[in-house]
């Protein structure tokens, strides 16, 4: 980065994650771009909306705002806070509004989805992977609810950038964006470790939330989902474990604990599932559940709600 | 049984299973007292009627009807077709109804359902478990539709009989006289494995029924549901070993195959769960982990739906 020069950000997908951290972002007086479909107009129109329990309420309006990414002038970094699902339709739309040797950074959970967006990609851009704990979600076209927590974990995935080094470097530039914002932000040395963290939350709380259409306080209040919820968090430090990736053995406490400390909390697969779209069951599920196979490991609570869920994605649509 | 004198049956709890068994002894010239609360008055002025797609339609009336177990004459066999739940409840109207040395054959899902009732009779009775593989369900009050199958086996618990000849005698007897009512009923030497082994189906297909407000045909249909079964079939059958008691290597394949060729069908804890009843957990989850777990063997995907389910339930009600 010049000094001086604060770079040029697109958002591709603005729903609560693009929107949050892209306000965020725009009023630190970073050059941010988003790029929208369904809710363009609604945006061009009104700016986006953040009621954010953490910052009080964020304006942004007018916003940068395309429905092509065509238009979009070359940014150094796009963030893109799609779903999962969604990355390969996204592909022609990243490195079009992608400036030369552009940095692409996945907001998303899951394991695995740089691997798949990987070969649609330029090999002059550098992929990364950022993990975001944060209770956030979209109450309408543009307008989004910030509940609670906000931190941002940014590793690096691939790219031109082969040693250690650069690529750390690279991943405290992202992780400095962020700071600059007022987020909360740590380079990780290790993605995949990152990722596999991540799922510690992710497992049981997306899963459970639409299983058994509770969000985090009941399941939290109940001596069986506690329970259960545990037996997930352990069998995903169990499969990173086995995958050669170190998880703290306090970690998994501290997110129970964290969650029971949260305003109640419903989390974005139950949205996806109640309206009906199609739910991040390969990233979150599917992938750790073949990673950990292939080494041997059997993660069966898991694989009981992978199972379960799926059955009801296929029901669902 | 004396020659020529059929033995005198008492039903306490005609919901589907006391009422479809009763009425076929009924029908076969057995002497039977139908013991109601709900659906008494319905009973005495429409009688009994069973839609059965295997026997046809079936009609009792008059049926000998009774609203407390102290108008019952004394039976020499009582057969418990209850939810587990009540157990505790009923055993008063048991012994009330009882002949001297009479047997009482719980027609139940579940392990230690005995266990739980054996200190409320008193020593002189005999109390047998049947396993009812049969699709039948409650359709209003007297009203009973008979699905598929119906097949019963049964085994001796705990009475006066401390021989095994003489325990396998009484539920040989019981037994035949389900044969003589044209039910196909089988006598075990071993109750214990023969409720293990009608878990083999319970475990999956009622459980995943309230899970995944599914019956059995659209959970059957699906990849990862059929998955499901088939490992939550597994476990069961792990469980058993575990504890002693031996499953055909064959079994879960032939229940499997089986309800592939049943119409479709919602197993009672559906029921159970639409109409906001307890759900039998204990009998059918909790007794079977705890056995298993006490001889040091893990049922992860059954304790996982165990857990799931006791969520449901207490949110049910």
């Amino acid at each position: 980065m010049q000094a001086g020069v604060k770079p040029r950000i697109g958002i591709i997908g603005t729903g609560a994650i693009g929107g949050f951290y892209g306000v965020m972002l725009a009023r630190a007086g970073f050059d941010v771009h988003f790029l929208l479909r369904s809710e363009f107009a609604a945006v061009a129109e009104n700016g986006l909306r953040i009621d954010s329990a953490v910052h009080g309420p964020l304006n942004l309006d007018p916003v940068q705002v395309y429905y092509s990414a065509a238009d979009m002038p070359p940014c150094d970094w796009l963030l893109v806070g799609a779903k999962t699902t969604s990355n390969a339709d996204l592909a022609p739309a990243i490195v079009q509004a992608a400036a030369d040797g552009a940095k692409v950074l996945l907001l998303q959970n899951g394991l695995d989805v740089e691997e798949a967006l990987r070969p649609l990609l330029p090999e002059s851009l550098h992929l990364l992977g950022g993990l975001c704990l944060i209770c956030v979600h979209r109450v309408g076209p543009g307008v989004i609810t910030h509940q609670a927590l906000g931190s941002v974990n940014v590793g690096y995935h691939s790219g031109p950038c082969y040693d250690q080094a650069e690529r750390m470097t690279l991943a405290e530039a992202a992780a400095a964006l962020f700071r600059t914002a007022g987020v909360d932000a740590q380079a990780m040395p290790d993605l995949q470790q990152a990722r596999w963290q991540k799922l510690v939350w992710n497992v049981p709380y997306n899963g459970l939330s639409v299983l058994l259409g509770a969000s985090t306080t009941p399941l939290m209040a109940d001596h069986h989902s506690r329970g259960l919820i545990q037996a997930l968090m352990a069998e995903v430090v169990r499969g990173a474990r086995a995958c050669g990736h170190h998880i703290a053995p306090d970690y998994a406490g501290y997110l129970f604990a964290m969650t029971e400390r949260m305003p109640d909390y419903w989390p974005s697969m139950y949205h996806d599932y109640s309206h009906k779209r199609v739910l991040e069951l390969d990233a979150i599920y599917g992938r750790p559940l073949a990673s950990a196979k292939a080494v041997g490991c059997e993660l069966p609570k898991i694989e009981a709600l992978y199972q379960a869920l799926a059955f009801m994605d296929r029901r669902n649509r």
